[in-house]
């Protein structure tokens, strides 16, 4: 490498990956859903959860709140509970697919008075935003069709952007609306914001406070997504990531397991393209973060902190990649010579270079061992007894 | 068309297409489970509703069992009941994927106590289908893995060799095992039977009474699903099909719903082969036909009859290809002229014919119709209160 | 049918599908192209091959004409020969794929000096346009990389918005540039416009006479095609389709031909949106419907008869479809009878009923029958000999 | 690494990557083909430049020919040349796919006459291999259709079942069919060998000398390679490999490319299931390993010597994997352990290393800066002038 792991390191100071609290519950697929011992009960047990992942790797410090999941009386107490054990309140995603009424939709529904129940939910989640300090509100929608005619696909896209306006005028001045797009997945036959193209257009449509969120597993097979990276970036709208990875369809498993590669050249465009790093030196709005995924058959929290480093390594790689070489190599048409510079960086070994960065830090040089021997584990599955373990229903 | 209706009217007498027991059950996705007044409480009532769609159509005499869910203390009973409402009890279906000591496979286990457990779990499904008389014992596994390396490929199939060999070798002689493969889910990186290579391996390793189920719904984007039909019935190991319909996963839509042309496609490899038809005429073993399907947002018993319907019309339409001017425009290279025999029959409208044809035999002209005025939903509905309704999880 | 053919009949004259020229060439794979006698070798024989369409079915008024593929010395001379057989020139196609210099880009390209012989080429477009009174200028790209790194994705976008403009602004006020995208091929890591989000952010950036171009065949797998009609039409900027069907990549097979089904649904939304029928009556810029095809195997002529025939019928079933009980159906949640209205117009033969239309407006009865006997192919077959065949290199 | 590299070094003396004569000619796709200075006119030419890649990484010796592309009335003479210029000739590879006669089929066609040209074919490509001392005919067929209807799908499998016979037949003693699938292309509505299914189902057919070709592009997305490279080691018919990558559909770029931890992933599955090292050794038939690959737009030879490096090294990934403590982990259910110790192979920098072994060999280091430095490139493009370069149609 031309570029020293030296020269990069201190830009992966001050790196945040906002964790979903509800990693830590819970998941499965419709076949099955395993439960595990010590799986929290309460959102203050997966906050406390979460906190492990921070104090551990010092790469998480905001936890991502899901309504109705994690609602509670008193968000300002929460607020307090969650800076007790060393972490902050974050993005609040919002829930418009397990109520009955939204069997057919929510925000696009044909029935106004469903419509209006999904924009007070969201209402409600602005309202949790004001008490927990959040910026911004994540809207996934599971809204969509399973047969040919079941909808009109164009009414319904009407209807979206009107219930979008109402929510996005209810936002604050320092609020952000994040709209998140998906391929498929509840809907079988069409999907009311299926790719990037239709939420930057509403975003567009609704103003400078909305933009689009990428999760990274929710693109038609073969899509190249560090290219719909690079052009968000671009066109000023990539307000953040759900972070996880896939062989098939949505599989959500930990980030950079499927394809380590493309995960590399993702971090490489926010980089090249100045979403990473602090807002105002990039001169743009900040692109969050987040984790989205499921632990199914995994331990939930050394996967969250396998799945934090994993955003790490692969950020160091991307900064490693030497850019003047590599933008005298593309003005040439040098093919092998351009692709090897980005190759280099990114089979060069990181880990050991980050071990040390963790340890000048304060860190433990291997967050999943000191995890591992931490008694973390044992810990909870003795002391969570009885209950109702968290998972999506609840 | 210059075949025509009343040519091929009486081959669609005795065509038989198996309903699932679980179609009349609740089912869904990870995301939601929709509930619906008059869902079957029991196995029994399960059937009731599996009669209405054999009685309107005359094309459903048999439901498929999948077992611990349709699970009784007295099989025989139960062989009783269903004739009682006019159907028999047919395919026996394994279920090795909701007990938590499967979360790690169950045929393929690494440990030997676990594999014995689920074939056991096989026998028990044998002496299931001895009470019953049914002679169809149809594996689909959820082994597989989300990670790689999590689990060793190769020993894997080993092991899967091993234990469908003990089950095999429990078969009475008129019993046969059907090995259903699958591209991917539950398991998001590696499926134990991915794919008709795989199911056929093992199928002719095990001899003569194993045979390859194939669902629709379970293959990759792109796959020519006619080519495998008529390549397994070259083989001779087409031992079933289980129909659905699929834009992007596995689906499990109304089979014909999301791409007629192809269920036509596959129905004219069928009859090509000699798959459709009493099995002594064709000389290979009989073919299967199963709906397995999910009705996650339209109504079940309707859903099921559309479903058979659907069936029907498409082996008709395939019954309606002239082979004779198709061969004749193949063997000259003639691509437009062979392409619009084949086009001629699948645009050729059959709805009416098949509705006289089905008051010439005692049945109602339009069966959709005939179930909506029965008044047999609202009677259900106001019938069965109480009680847990069943679905995948029970 | 609860809407009559008749009632519908008459929205179908004026019907206009516009042909590609290089349909009537020899095309082929990498692997090879094979050859037929009576291919054309001039742009003169490809008009009058395409007159042979339009005089038999009613539906094929214009050619569209790739540059330097057709380019001749004088276009007006080129315009009275088209109208002495009874065509009209259309859309010209730019070309920036077949140079040398083009290997690494060209709009895109990091060398001004050839993004600027590219921009040229496409004012050389323009002026054929002003010679022949061609309204829309086709800007496809085969800009892209193969390998990471190979060239800055973000750079190249914004070379790209800037040479769209220096080529936007030569458009005279009629004039619309509409700017196709492609998923893949010939560039296989990434492609400049991959899809339509890219290429509605562009044309909106450019201005009201940009438009999207949407190519049937340049999705990636399960790409609700529909969808993506109804949301232009939405947003105003579906400026014209690539007709063609396909079964795994940009196939270029006869539209229709892969999926009846979709090629209906599609049309249906066009009809919803406002996209088919006289601009001035639905308030929008037209859309203009192209074919883009390769007849690799099948006859030339014939395929393209064949292409545009499928429209019309799939055009009719859309038209067909009783958008009122439709509406009433989605808001009821009445699935099962929502798409039983949809199937219902797309199972109704209207190939009879279509006869009769093409009879009553003097056209024949069967045009593909109308073709065999006429004797043409015969006739060029007999007289073009000698001379280069035309191809897709020239 | 708990593996060293110096523990695994020894095993990768020996290791052969068979390089293809026609990488070194021109190739491109159905827009374009881009020629390059110094492209090889003579499959002397070819073999010539393989050598270079042979001499500088040690990893090359053997050049598989293209008969009719490498044709030459003496094949005892460049069997002698190739020698003298530092390689053997490997595997020859038929080809029936550039002849008018082959436009609807090859071993498949419905005309006896045809695929008796076929079949002569391969025998002269058997008498090819008696002359050269060659041991593997490899055969991919281009057979398909376009159209549904267009072919007899289950007709054409008869026929090529009886085609191959005939020439399986002809094989000496010492002599392998290998026979390759491919998902679509230049077929694309069905191809005739479309999967590893369909080629095992023929090769377990004709006998012990039969095996399956894998080319790692020849999949529908999504599919698990890896799984099929184990399943068919287990059924002992792994006969060879065609190394490429691709990120959409038969791409053919450099292997490793578009996805190094598949690569990996799938030289893991090699080592584990014995088809790595010596035949005797494992106690199967040898795996060939063969590049396929295109340079469109990169220079050719070095873009072979970076792909033989990729292999090699993601060969001393696989070879560094600690097996010993995969199986405990696996066997204890411990998913992050056992995937951690994966990608501990996976992420460890072997370049260094390996270097170091090509050191201690005699042989660069760096293999591509020793060919940039060796001024090759320039010399062969200086003194190949005039005649017609290589490339598929040649």
């Amino acid at each position: 490498m031309t570029t020293t792991f030296d020269s990069i390191a201190g830009q992966l100071d001050g790196q945040a990956i906002e964790l979903p609290s509800w990693a830590f519950g819970n998941s499965g697929t419709r076949f099955k859903v395993f439960s595990t011992p010590g799986t929290p009960r309460t959102i203050q047990e997966k906050l406390t959860d979460a906190a492990q992942v921070h104090r551990l790797t010092g790469l998480a410090p905001k936890v991502a709140l899901h309504i109705p999941w994690d609602k509670v009386d008193d968000y300002s107490a929460l607020r307090e509970f969650a800076a007790g054990v060393g972490v902050e309140l974050g993005t609040v995603n919002s829930n418009t697919f397990q109520d009955d009424d939204y069997k057919f939709g929510s925000l696009t529904h044909t029935d106004a008075v469903v419509r209006q129940k999904a924009i007070d939910h969201h209402f409600e989640c602005i309202d949790v935003m004001n008490a927990t300090g959040s910026s911004d509100l994540k809207i996934w929608l599971a809204d969509g069709t399973n047969y040919p005619g079941q909808g009109d696909i164009r009414g319904r896209q009407d209807r979206l952007a009107e219930s979008l306006q109402a929510i996005y005028d209810r936002l604050g001045d320092e609020q952000r609306l994040v709209l998140e797009y998906k391929f498929f997945e509840p809907a079988f036959y069409h999907t009311d914001v299926p790719d990037w193209g239709t939420s930057y257009a509403h975003v567009t449509a609704l103003g400078e406070k909305a933009f689009v969120c990428l999760d990274t597993g929710h693109h038609a097979p073969g899509t190249n997504i560090e290219f719909i990276v690079a052009q968000l970036l671009r066109l000023g709208k990539l307000g953040s990531f759900d972070f996880n990875s896939r062989f098939y369809a949505d599989d959500d498993l930990i980030v950079g397991a499927a394809d380590p590669f493309q995960l590399f050249r993702i971090m490489y465009e926010v980089v090249r393209g100045g979403g990473y790093g602090p807002a105002t030196e990039s001169g743009t709005s900040p692109v969050a973060f987040m984790l989205d995924q499921c632990h199914n058959v995994e331990d939930k929290i050394p996967g969250q902190i396998r799945s934090v480093l994993n955003v790490q390594e692969m950020t160091a790689r991307a900064l490693l990649v030497d850019r003047i070489a590599l933008d005298a190599a593309q003005a040439t048409g040098d093919v092998l010579g351009a692709n090897a510079i980005l190759m280099d960086a990114f089979y060069t070994d990181v880990r050991g270079p980050l071990a040390a960065w963790r340890e000048s830090r304060g860190l433990p040089a291997d967050p999943m061992a000191a995890y591992a021997a931490s008694g973390y584990q044992a810990q909870i599955a003795a002391e969570r007894v009885g209950g109702t373990q968290s998972s999506w229903g609840a």
